[in-house]
């Protein structure tokens, strides 16, 4: 058992690390306590620690404050390869998708509204701000910038139903054909953190996608702010953009 | 002019934003005083107020502990499209890199580090930890976990001087093909904060990256955590993988 390389910390850091790997420790769970571990490995109280703090670094244990140390849910692992809506992300993860509306109002766009969708300063456009959520849990706060025209017809159908790309694509005419994604780690701000039901001040994956449609026309500016303790994106790059072997290209 | 359609709050904002963005008011400088702002736009602190709490929303100001509001550097925006090393992503962006080494060490596989190079658990492989510098600024610290045979032969190069994917490419014979990319927003610890000189708690992009050579074999296994003040990731995605137009797909 190639174990018996490993300091006495790691050996109990692994052990648990497969409890919670098979399912012995589920997600949710709570670690038995620091007594009950010293006696079951029996380590030192700093051994017991040590593993403990190396669970936390890796986010396979958290510390609920007050309540103590509980197994982590697994975060969800979404393909970021193309272009997709947050329903069929969760339809291709198996879980079901559902959408809260906090507000659809007409406000002017902001600079950064502005340089997105192409449209001067001021610009009256149409925002619609939803929570998103997977099998209930709030995963995504959602602020969606339509130019006025496409937003006055968006916002006529039932947003809490109904997917904003499906409305675009089936229903108004609007092809969406490729999108600019603008990745961030930031902290939620309280307006984030109240919609998402977490602490302000939590990380968060920011999100600003702008969609395009057909002639690379803008049509769809987002802001998604996503859990940062829920989520993590996955995707594959190639080394060379080419297809026969380079090596030695800097 | 379409500002006038914006409440004042607004308007005061998109002002100061406008001053930013023209380079008026340059990164790291800091914001007039309240009161000096209250009088160059006539209006209520509470406006003021409320313009400069969008700035910080989005990202324009921030506030520096008993210093008071600065402008914020802008981001660097790196290209998240092909697998490429620090050294080259800097050199793409016209930045200087540097690297600060903190240790290398043959350790015991973890789960995750054996699972990613499909290794038995504890078999030894060799970690190198170092900060990656941005023209001086610490932006990135890198665990890098290579199979002890190959990661012995790299860490007798200079690894403050010599990038390891040249190592890989150009002296070990190992070309890199793709790489899964696995991106996190997390918080800091307090051995990440010390080693970028930030804030424990303050966001970071996490990206683990197993590197794969030819056959489909990992060679490497880095935990890159980048600071999430510092950077933001851009790419492109395209609704449809086919090529022909295929509305009303789900």
């Amino acid at each position: 058992m190639t174990m018996l390389h490993m300091p006495l910390y790691a050996q109990v850091e692994e052990v648990l690390a497969s409890n919670i790997a098979d399912g012995t420790l589920p997600p949710g769970t709570r670690l038995p306590a620091e007594h009950s571990l010293i006696e079951r490995f029996a380590v030192s109280r700093t051994t017991i620690r040590e593993a403990i703090q190396n669970l936390i670094r890796r986010g396979l244990v958290e510390i609920q404050r007050g309540k103590g140390t509980f197994v982590t849910q697994p975060k969800i692992s979404q393909d970021l390869t193309r272009l997709t809506g947050f329903v069929e992300d969760m339809q291709l993860l198996g879980r079901t998708a559902s959408a809260r509306l906090l507000d659809q109002e007409t406000v002017p766009a902001n600079q950064t509204v502005s340089r997105r969708l192409g449209l001067p300063l001021g610009t009256l456009v149409v925002r619609i701000r939803r929570i998103r959520l997977a099998d209930n849990l709030p995963l995504s706060f959602d602020e969606t910038y339509l130019p006025r025209e496409l937003g006055e017809k968006v916002v006529q159908s039932d947003l809490e139903a109904e997917p904003i790309f499906s409305l675009l694509e089936e229903k108004y005419d609007t092809p969406l054909m490729e999108a600019e994604y603008r990745l961030e780690a930031i902290s939620a701000d309280s307006i984030v953190a109240d919609a998402l039901g977490i602490d302000a001040g939590s990380p968060i994956f920011l999100i600003e996608r702008t969609c395009y449609s057909e002639g690379q026309r803008p049509v769809d500016y987002e802001k998604l702010h996503y859990r940062g303790d829920q989520i993590q994106f996955v995707t594959r790059l190639a080394r060379r953009t080419g297809s026969g072997p380079q090596t030695g290209e800097r």
